[in-house]
């Protein structure tokens, strides 16, 4: 039985997104305090995978799983989950609404709902915790400095809180990208509507820059839609680039474009190719289509060998 | 004398920026809970200027004010600050480095000394805080779930506080880049080593992408020192991309490619023209100098206007 | 009255297109033996503007006249001719195609009709002429080592000769295109349908080549039509290039465009901004549109200029 | 023995190429009257190679055989010759220069000196020839309407006439390349000092026109040395571009670029690799050499097996 790690506690949008994609029954689950420690526990073979946030519609990437996945040991991405994105604010039983002084949530959960919160309880100040779960759990648990949490519904029902109000992020339609990431032991068969993720480290002795990697990607007809521009941590204004590719690593306009960023960075780093969850079958240019490449190829090996 | 407001309390490495943008004895300082409530009092007049973090060579781009800056009444950056970031971590007196159970920080701080906790103090908790000065100044108040907090050296000691370990920050030269905020009534003077920040919103109807506008800047001679994708927030995968640029809108090169960008882009958000904290010059290829911009123009003008 | 020369003598092809641009009444003709000439007598004064060839959709360029406008006064392109070009094989009275022996005419008609030739009167020798009407004009006159001209019809009629084929060319829809050549003491206006032709030189120390000057024009969103390369006869590999663009030099899109090019090139000499023959509307993109560009100067003097 | 084909007769230009080429003891030599004659006869197997200009340093691209080689069976370029064009003007004896009516030569030798007859014999007629040697032939063997021959010294010498001036070229430096042709049986070795021709058709459905090809070749770091535009003979306007590049199509880069080449044109038809003449080594970016090539290709294969 698959054994997935995830981050946790009980009740976070995480845990959410290990339910949306596999059935609690045929697996087991084991929630991590960071996404550094699932993915280590991962790394050190204590679980076979790790489901952890990437990217959020409002906040943006999740920096922390950004650079735990580009380096240390290699892992790499075998499949994505979106998850709607739902706030409720919740109290202990008796609480009203013009009752909270304080509440509990991620920054990055705060950050969502600060528009509501400025309109219904103006004067509440702000206490970060280390997930919206921990936040509803904590004001379960009792003693806090905060009278109300900031967390998924399932979080509030799960500690028995009340909600005060619900649906309260400022943008309706938010929604936070989950990916399943595994050790580099296998790759999800092509399905035709595929991403690739790479992370690209520039040569320092290069001029061309961004535009030159993504001049690559356009001579080979393929769309990027993610790209994500992290400190390399070695001094300020060196970056690294987080990119989603549309396409596998098996087609061969992909299989291209790694191998020449490959030459022209200082160093690519795979993160896998898998199916997106929108389901979305990619647009291929037919002149950038397995055929047109091995049509190409056999036309190349013609002109090569002439006495043939 | 000028009034600025900064991200507070007391201690943070932003009061540090404004000490070295300003002496104290010449302007005003007003603490803020936040990017959003100093840049708020700016824009209602409140003060004349902000000074708030953008940017760690560590951690990467801080959203709060990247987003901040780009949306709402208009602001631009008028100036920037470079600030070396040294953590150390302190305690009430008697407490010693065996005896931290929890630590309180903020979270950007905290994954900046993470691999020193986990060597030193493997078994603490990590208790998220508003500010690393916060932290300090909570610690130092008196009941708080933590014993020990991870500050800049100066937050430790106004408060009292007994340094455990100094220099614990896991990158030796983190820095992290401040800028002055103000209303756009004015613009600093072009100095020849400046840079010019944009925010650009991509039309939705437009194949080119990112590349499109790139090639925008490559045209006229233009390096870019920061590309930092932001969500617009109305929906997963549409991104706005927040760069820095090499010049100075008055230069002709940088006019003219930021009309281009204006034409093509649904919108282009200017955020200032600033001289660069390095003070080192903009290397300007001499076929995009401003005295080839006027040849050229006079050019143009004679075989347009031939009967002359 | 206006003077025009034109590529003669009488009957040629060029002849043609003069009497196409402008109706015998309203003007004056010469008759120049080169292209060279006509354009010498046009930078001398000695006539107000000259006809001739630039290109031929089956033989290429018309090196002759890209190398005389490239080089020496300046002069310019105010207007453009299309001509169909059909030849006839002319004789004397009482000559048959089975009595021809060799055949006289210029080198390109003779290019023209080879496939004919080759089929038709296969063991006919070629002589080569100066031009085709003066094959004709030879024939008639008598002694000449040839006894059949190629030539257009109309100089077979104009020299009272027989002819013994007629729409004997290769290609049934050839065309060639000719040029009006003026002083550049005026430009035409605009009319929506222009093109625009420049010849540029490559800087010697510039690594970018054609690719560099071929993005300055898809940076502003403009066509090219015709590319030709032409040596700049001062070493083998050296070469200049000849380039029709879409657009009028009025063109807001194309003024810049040109200025890049001047900034970029060793030289850009332009010959003239006209009307195309075929009378088909410049497609412009609307972000490239005179309008775009004038709103896109509006924005940058608000944003140079906070404070009005 | 080697029968190679050239462009005759006796005594021209293609003549010295073809010596300069191979010792005469070593091969049997064909005068051809035209450059499809000469083709005609290789591809018809009664030659073996086949020596034809290709390109002046001073007048262009030579149309017939640029044309030649682009249609009909496929045929290659094997090697190429650089030959130092020097014109004398030669009489026969007892005429002087003051005695000179009308010259012949071939109208290509004429536009190169065109200068000194200016000067020298301003009222001199120009005869157009089929080649230079064939007017010096010509000249001594009688009744001719010129009284001197434009040629090269040695058609001058081996047909008895007398040198009136000699170096009378326009241009002192000028080169004429030759290339010798052979069918597409064999290739010649890599030498590290190689060019590679082909001729790109475009497709009529593709917007990106020849900005998009000479990225492909920019994509693999490949430069060009010519290109050439010629019409496809269909239409007005409708071009192809015959270029060489640097590089041998055995290279990986090269390999690489003209496959991707075959997929985005209508057709790309391979005229050869061989030993550039001047023998200067291609200087290879290091990234887009055999073995970065070679390595990434692992890498890749590496990351598509994961499980190896």
């Amino acid at each position: 039985m698959t054994r997935y790690g995830y981050l946790g506690p009980e009740g976070t949008f995480t845990q959410m997104a290990l339910h949306a994609w596999q059935p609690a029954q045929s697996r087991e689950q084991v929630a991590f305090g960071s996404v550094d420690a699932a993915l280590h526990a991962l790394r050190e073979r204590e679980i076979d995978a790790a489901v952890v946030p990437i990217e959020n519609s409002v906040e943006g990437g999740v920096s922390a799983t950004l650079d735990a996945l580009a380096s240390g040991d290699p892992l790499i991405v075998t499949g994505e989950i979106l998850v709607p994105i739902t706030f409720v604010i919740a109290a202990r039983e008796g609480v009203t609404l013009t009752d909270v002084r304080a509440v509990g949530s991620h920054s990055h959960a705060w950050a969502q709902v600060r528009g509501w919160a400025q309109q219904k309880i103006p004067d509440a100040r702000y206490v970060p915790t280390l997930s919206t779960a921990s936040a509803a759990a904590d004001l379960a648990g009792g003693d806090t400095p905060f009278d109300a949490a900031v967390c998924a519904p399932v979080a509030a029902a799960n500690h028995g809180l009340t909600v005060l109000a619900d649906d309260i992020g400022d943008m309706a339609s938010a929604v936070t990208r989950f990916v399943v990431v595994s050790r580099p032991e296998w790759l999800p068969r092509p399905t035709g509507f595929d991403k690739t993720t790479v992370v690209l480290y520039q040569r320092s002795d290069r001029a061309g820059g961004l535009l030159e990697l993504l001049e690559q990607l356009a001579a080979r007809g393929i769309n990027m839609t993610r790209l994500e521009s992290r400190p390399t941590k070695e001094s300020m204004g060196s970056y690294c680039f987080s990119i989603d590719l549309e396409g596998h690593v098996q087609d061969a306009r992909v299989g291209e474009a790694l191998m020449s960023l490959h030459r022209v960075c200082a160093q690519v780093r795979f993160l896998g190719s898998y199916p997106a969850a929108n389901g979305q079958a990619v647009s291929v240019d037919p002149l950038t289509s397995d055929p047109a490449f091995a049509e190409a190829a056999d036309w190349l090996a013609s002109i090569r060998n002439p006495g043939r």
